[in-house]
């Protein structure tokens, strides 16, 4: 939950006077996404999002994130559509901020994923690959295997704090990320943080792809391990194969895997979980104690990590032969 | 800012059910309230707010707080309306929390009302204060005098934390009030917390009241102290006067006041800004170590009591004879 920066009326006034949106009907903060302040906008010309970027999200990467739901949104991807001024900008300031208002995308995410859903899921995640092949700006992906090093120095020495022998596990398996990460799969645009909550449903059908805000270039296949990782694992942690049979159909009936990257699954999957156990292990540890937000569990992560360990080949997900 | 209970999907499909509402659209937490969890609802009938009463919220008064909007609505107040499910209950539960959808005001609370927003606000509460006249229950106010000695005694020893000499400063006015309190004053159902997050506009029109959770049966012209606190002071805690006469005439101008409610205005000032000092001195010294929300300031209300002790009568505030 998150509003980090209060607009006042005046500001509102202000900078809605740029836009072709008629009067201002009500402005209330969403208590949702964990990086930026989010409002809902209620002009007459009808219900949008308000989104004010704070400092975790860097400046000069705005272009790319708007640009890309723009060009995906124009080519029949469900995603939230940037909104221009009427000087033609989308990117705009308010109260000291960068900011943009998107359309308001109905659906609700799910909370309890089924396997119907994970082949939808696939399909879109298909889609969005294909849609973007041709979007002209570039992003690396400044979470992949060569961040992962500098970011456990950040909480190696009191990684033990989580887990007992979380340190050396990690160590020991970041050697074999660097090890044996592929570089020659294809790559292109890809979302990189396509967990449930990024995804809306209205009556079990997909409406709406959102959070741009970690899409990057890289591998393709990595975005789809990262989808396996959070949405193919039940609650009580064991890996369910049938949802994760669900997702890759799904995402084969729109761009069927290479043979190098079917062999390359296992690997994917370990960095994918590698990537949020990092992240989420820095922020268990820099946690303010008493802070209301609970950080996420990062030994959540580390069991996926095993799991992927043991996983002979990408049969074992319930990706078949084709 | 606050979502303190999470919705799922399944939970909420099952709570519609009961409710004429057309399908679920749309599903998100707002960061507003900080006594309840609020949510936006999207559904084929529109845009309405789902409330989840927290612990706060004591569920015994949810009856009277839920009747008085119904109230005051059908009386034309501009009030969120509760919605009756089929069976012709509005208050019902959720996610194991007593629950009620409402309808969705459009509006924005000023972040620096003028006067002329002053004069809207006094109009708006004295036709409150008529509207709900005849509205059959009652609600003892569980913040009024005989409350504030008890409500102190969990902060004293700690108090002068907050400003040196605060605690004995404290204790003596509350000496006072508790000697001087009126009692022989038109009463009548208030609101109790009218602060401008609670008061919305659509272009310098006043559009609605929200956030009944404090209204109770107490002493009308008390209504008015606690808007003359949190409406008339400058962001450098000067009193303006002019706002306090654009109030008082706005109020008259539905409902004069008799002579001793204008007698007794600087004691219910005093009174009011004690209540909301205490409540802030409690927060303030009882908030975790490193918490996200940031308690109001105890000290802004410090100094408002200062200033209502120098005031000879009322008018000082700029409340002139009618």
């Amino acid at each position: 939950m998150a509003v980090y920066t209060d607009v006042t009326d005046g500001e509102l006034e202000a900078f809605l006077s740029a836009y072709d949106l008629g009067a201002l009907l009500s402005f209330k903060g969403i208590a949702e996404g964990v990086e930026n302040s989010n409002f809902l906008l209620h002009t007459e010309a009808g219900y949008f999002i308000l989104t004010l970027y704070e400092k975790r999200v860097a400046a000069g990467d705005l272009p790319f994130f708007l640009g890309l739901m723009e060009h995906l949104a124009d080519r029949g991807v469900r995603c939230p559509l940037p909104v221009r001024a009427r000087d033609g900008e989308a990117l705009r300031r308010i109260a000291g901020r960068p900011a943009a208002i998107i359309s308001f995308l109905d659906g609700m995410w799910l909370r309890r994923p089924q396997p119907q859903h994970c082949a939808s899921l696939g399909r879109a995640l298909g889609e969005m690959h294909q849609a973007a092949a041709d979007f002209p700006l570039r992003r690396a992906n400044a979470l992949s295997v060569a961040a992962w090093r500098p970011l456990f120095a950040l909480s190696s020495e009191r990684s033990d704090e989580v887990e007992p022998g979380l340190g050396e596990f990690v160590a020991r398996e970041l050697e074999f990320l660097e090890r044996s990460w592929p570089d020659a799969l294809p790559d292109g645009v890809i979302h990189a943080d396509l967990f449930p909550d990024n995804v809306f449903f209205l009556k079990n059908r997909l409406s709406g792809l959102i959070d741009f805000y970690f899409a990057c270039n890289d591998l393709l296949a990595y975005d789809l391990a990262v989808c396996l990782n959070a949405w193919c694992f039940e609650p009580d942690r064991s890996f369910n194969v049938t949802k994760g049979r669900a997702l890759f159909q799904g995402y084969q009936s729109v761009r069927p895997l290479t043979a190098a990257e079917r062999d390359a699954l296992p690997v994917l999957a370990r960095g994918a979980a590698m990537r949020f156990l990092l992240t989420r292990l820095y922020d268990w540890l820099t946690v303010p104690e008493g802070a209301l937000v609970t950080p996420k569990d990062p030994a959540e992560y580390a069991r996926k990590l095993r799991f992927h360990q043991k996983v002979g080949d990408a049969a074992d997900y319930g990706l078949g032969l084709r």
